[in-house]
């Protein structure tokens, strides 16, 4: 036997205990007449205690030998600590030291394994294995063991099914860039990894599933952005004979669930704001609610007074930035310089400060008189101490600008605390945005997406203002899901194509199974994927979704650890009837 | 809304509501005056009526325009059924029709959506989504996903973790053929996907994870077999600082848990059947234990009285049939031609008749005594009644074909009822296997599996004899499941490694970072990995696994329904760097 207890289970009411206990070495005291050891694995640390005269000597000399990370297996007493430690769940005993049995050596690890350990980013994705031995790492996929158990259990107590879909499937060049599989026994043909299982998942509502849910891999061949993986998981969801509204309000309920459950928050029901109020009053799908500092447009106001800038802009739009009226000249022109870094590509920023004395000083003083500023100052909202921050030029973009510089502000104000959470449902999605380079529309979410009933007769006449029953679900600024109602009618489908540019055969070539599948009784159904990966990170306070995964690639796509891809045999390519160009 | 109830749902309770029902259009009998549709969802069916004269008139005549499998969504009564049918939940009630709403027609499906349906596999499988209509199917599902949900729910307060391994990891050339996926950012690169999460579950034993589980897709390109997918499903789980009684009593509880929850089955504790013995009492490592029909070897009786193919034979074997000795000459000659078929291959079969006088009577009479037929029958414990069937031959062949012949005779003697289950232990395996092709042993089980410590002496001079700590989970002549311990000493390893003819390169270049990883306190780790889908078969009664997954494929690797593998694009090519040969 390995252990009685684990080292994270014992308590004073076990003193006198005899125990044994396996684990790594975490720490090992040496203070001459007294040695401790601490202990670790799983489920905690417990600390073991030698005495010099009182210990077996053979005892302490192995204790010597040991190193950091050795695996140990000891026996024991347990008994009360002399300085007890409350920080720790075991820190009111110690084990009394019988014996030591060495069951695996270490090397020294190539970095500490602490809650701040030294190791460099690159070295710990190398030795991932000993950097999930650090607290912080255990707890993350703790937390997404968790997540998972009480997603499945929510969804399982409101009927769904968890239904396994394929991997290996069929390519389509709709959408992201697939990841192929190339088939020996059909040579010359390819499987593709699934971007997700929307067309599986549309087929089991066909087939009378009504309730359909799964925590599911889903692949994508992007060029990688900063956390982003290849490879990620969803809760992928779709059901039917339902509207919009039921949809919301199930996975809304998910959402309460875990917040409750998990982290005993009560979320309050969550808002729903138009996509189209979402742009213009934070410029962004995903505004972060946590704070308002709503936009305010000012072309009213700002324009014909002589200003050139505000005078060509098709918007001049701003925010009011609480008690930041004593931003100094630097401040100032470190607001500048971030929303003219070109990621974000301002050419300039107009500030007006309202001082404490009542007066306006503004960057624009040239052209507006206080009077001028005053009603800028009504409209915005602002008292004094307050700074209103303006950003002019081509309305969509600089609404997307002042979103950059809203949530910069957001955080410069500490109105991000990423301890409180502000979730809402984006709806109305528009069904189609206008591709400048194909010069075509392509559906803003799939070509399976509903538009509105009532917007149905603008899709040949103003297309690009078609709303569809499209919805994203929005927490703390971060997209973690989305969905729509589908199209379950065939001839409304056809008319998508169309619209989407697709011909007759196009579309029966890459979506046919499923247009076949809508001639045998398709029932209305909608469905929803939120990103699994990102939810947890967002649980845990992080930004960084790689910390959430157990063994993560890194941003050309390599599991360094293992050191994949790799070259394969040549024998393994002539059987897949292939070549390297 | 789409509906007040589901099709399951409504009782006698509920008579006199007014309510709303969507669902497909099982069936219409329209008697005249009186007409019924059976409306049905995921839930059940209900019955609705209508009457001429009392019903509404245009809502009759929309009845008799729908068509099977029509989507519609209807309003009534709930009324009391004059004729009730208690083989429905909702058999005492039906509704008093009062409208129609067509939400989808649907052409006349391919084949009947009945539980003995009259489509063929193609057709079936073309049409999958509506096969998945079926009850049959969908009970079958069903029951996939409250097995998924019941292992987790054992597996975590077990304290099992689950954790994701990753889909995109390093081709391998040890095992069996991988399906690899091309790097388009690596190229000339490939990922290669899963065959098991065998090396990511011990590195996270390496991590301290302690208890690891894992619904999880696996790969494999084989060449198919009846009842083989390419994908297929695991529940794949590791445990750390356990001996092998810890592992089979853990998951041992894991399988009389899920057949008393799921079937409401009390399975006695599993027996324990050291390999060696299962080959010489079933020769089978996976022996059908509902029924006893255990070898009896008869060298010391049958050889040296003359008869040949005896003599010359390595081994003599045989069973008692109870109650066969009526067997008719045609019978015995289908047994002859049963054990003759090539994929069998024996050359002959001697039977011996125990007749009821107490006489015998053999098909080598010419060589064997009343007398010495009764020893015989001594030595099988028969009984007046019974027939002994015997075959011979070289030992290991021989004990195959016997084995066939058994099941066949416990399938003819209805000793193999599928609502019986009798799970064992199969443990004691062999470490290493001889392989004729390569002419070097190979590992049994997979090369990380740790020899029994006392017959480790034993790997140079009688590899072959060398016992491993390796066991399966075998129920009703199926296996299950398997697993070791695994070995977590580096030095150990490395003996294995030059025992299974790896260069100390090719080790190193195959599982570096495994063994690497055994550097840094590896702690005494095992597991085991049951096949899912064949569990779930299993639990349905059934021998087949495709009826338990959503969407399979055919013996050629296709998915009939998506038609996949198909061709990708020359542009796809060209951006992943491959040609065709």
């Amino acid at each position: 036997m390995h252990r009685t207890h684990t080292c994270g289970e014992l308590r004073i009411e076990d003193k006198g205990k005899q125990i044994i206990l396996s684990g790594w070495v975490q720490r090992i005291r040496d203070k001459g007449g007294l040695i401790w050891l601490d202990l670790r694995d799983r489920y905690g640390i417990t600390q073991l205690l030698l005495e010099e005269g009182r210990s077996n000597a053979s005892v302490i000399e192995a204790a010597r030998d040991l190193g950091r990370e050795f695996v140990v297996k000891i026996k024991g007493k347990v008994i009360e600590r002399q300085s007890k430690n409350p920080n720790m769940p075991t820190g009111d005993i110690e084990i009394d030291l019988e014996s030591i049995e060495v069951l695996n050596k270490s090397k020294t690890p190539p970095f500490t394994i602490e809650d701040n350990t030294d190791g460099g980013d690159e070295l710990r994705m190398k030795y991932r294995y000993l950097d999930l031995r650090r607290q912080p790492l255990r707890r993350n996929l703790e937390l997404r063991n968790r997540l998972s158990i009480e997603t499945r259990k929510y969804l399982d107590s409101e009927k769904f099914f968890e239904i396994e879909t394929p991997y290996l499937i069929k390519s389509t060049p709709e959408g992201a860039r697939d990841f192929v599989v190339p088939s020996r026994m059909n040579q010359g043909q390819f499987y593709a990894l699934p971007q997700s299982p929307q067309t599986f998942k549309q087929l089991l509502m066909v087939a009378g599933y009504d309730r359909y849910y799964q925590l599911v891999k889903c692949f994508r061949d992007e060029d990688l952005r900063a956390d982003r993986q290849p490879e990620f998981t969803q809760i992928d969801c779709e059901m039917a004979f339902v509207e919009q509204e039921d949809i919301l309000n199930t996975f809304e309920g998910l959402i309460r669930y875990l917040f409750k459950t998990i982290k005993n928050i009560d979320v309050p029901v969550l808002p729903r704001m138009e996509y189209a109020d979402a742009m213009k009053l934070y410029g962004s799908d995903k505004p972060d609610i946590r704070f308002e500092m709503k936009f305010v447009e000012l072309n009213d106001l700002a324009k014909n007074k002589g200003f050139k800038i505000f005078d060509e802009a098709g918007l001049v739009v701003g925010i009011n930035a609480e008690g930041c009226a004593n931003y100094s000249r630097k401040q100032l022109d470190k607001l500048t310089d971030f929303v003219r870094r070109p990621q974000i590509g301002a050419k300039g920023l107009v500030y007006v400060k309202y001082n404490e004395d009542g007066s306006f000083k503004s960057s624009a003083d040239k052209f507006y008189s206080q009077e001028d500023l005053k009603s800028w100052a009504e409209k915005f909202g602002s008292k004094p101490g307050d700074l209103m921050l303006v950003l002019s030029g081509e309305a969509d973009k600089v609404r997307k600008q002042l979103s950059e510089l809203r949530l910069e502000m957001g955080n410069r104000l500490g109105l991000r605390n990423p301890d409180v959470f502000a979730p809402l449902w984006v709806v109305d999605f528009p069904l189609l945005e206008w591709d400048g380079e194909t010069e075509r529309y392509h559906a803003m979410h799939h070509p399976f997406t509903s538009p509105k009933p009532e917007d149905i007769a603008m899709l040949d006449s103003k297309p690009g203002e078609v709303r569809a029953n499209a919805y994203d679900l929005v927490i703390n600024g971060t997209e973690i899901g989305g969905g729509s109602i589908r199209i379950h009618d065939r001839g409304l489908q056809k008319l998508m194509f169309k619209h989407l540019g697709f011909s007759e055969e196009e579309a029966q070539e890459q979506f046919g199974f499923l247009l076949n599948a809508f001639e045998y009784g398709a029932p209305p159904h909608g469905g929803i994927a939120l990103g699994f990966d990102r939810l947890v990170a967002l649980f845990g306070g992080s930004d960084s979704i790689r910390d959430y995964i157990a063994f993560p690639k890194n941003n050309s796509g390599r599991d360094v650890m293992i050191d994949s891809p790799s070259t394969i045999s040549n024998e393994q390519l002539d059987e897949l009837m292939l070549m390297l160009k």
